[in-house]
């Protein structure tokens, strides 16, 4: 079962959006390439979510990932921050499944718990783990980390994540 | 000034998305269509919103609208439902922009206060005064209705809303 899997992890945000490339082929990951979206932010909303739509579309373009994966929000902020996050990961969501891309969404403590082994990691954890996972990686920021975090995650539990998809 | 323009008014959702088309010219309106979206529930969140989208592209494609509007989204609810509601609500705004559309964003009381009178307005005065404003229309339920009332306040303060989003 050594077929090799191109995965784009990508961890929404209106502001900063981060994604990451990897390959997994087997129990082995490679890092491909990772980076930031930063739409306009002195822009209408909807010219925003077409700037990070866009922005989604050049690296799936790019890069030609075969599946995606997307933390699955936890929302425990409040009720009006919940709603801008979710304006963003609404298109997220849809960016990759538009051109029939798997999206797989993992809760924050599975993505942790993949990656550094516990579910109750710091964000210097994430990055240090990711680069002994990924040690060809480049990222800058804690943003392209924690996509490249979702993207090992989904490495990890594809099989699972498309036995529910068909279920 | 009386150049005709077409408007399409969305009322965003991910179970049930209302839309409505009218064409405003001078002080004048005319009820072109409206309708309702309903993307499966029983996919992923990233297959509904596809389908979402999908089903805005169509109604584009069909009425060829010349500006949108979807109603300010004002999160009473949960952070939970606000998430969900951004997500559908993220998509929603995005698709005409996308086609180069102006997405105009109005609050739910100047809504109300657009088509009613008065920014406390039920929803049955809505469906009323609807049907008054546009005698021609026929709307099936709340968010097709919902959806003609955000065009006929678009209809009413576009001038507004356009320098607004060129300042």
């Amino acid at each position: 079962m050594a077929d090799m899997v191109r995965i784009i992890g990508i961890d929404p945000g209106l502001r900063r959006c981060g994604w990451g490339i990897i390959e997994s082929e087997g129990n082995r990951l490679r890092f491909v390439a990772s980076g930031t979206i930063t739409p306009p932010v002195d822009q209408a909303l909807s010219q925003r979510l077409v700037a990070l739509h866009a922005g989604v579309v050049d690296v799936l373009d790019q890069y030609t990932p075969d599946e995606a994966a997307v933390e699955e929000t936890f929302v425990s902020a409040g009720a009006r921050s919940a709603l801008q996050l979710g304006q963003a990961r609404g298109v997220v969501l849809m960016t990759p499944a538009l051109r029939g891309l798997l999206v797989g969404e993992y809760a924050a403590n599975l993505i942790k718990k993949s990656v550094v082994g516990t579910g109750h990691a710091e964000k210097g954890q994430i990055q240090t783990m990711v680069k002994i996972l990924l040690p060809t990686a480049t990222f800058k920021g804690a943003d392209a980390a924690d996509a490249l975090a979702i993207a090992i995650c989904h490495a990890h539990h594809r099989a699972r994540a498309a036995m529910a998809l068909s279920a």
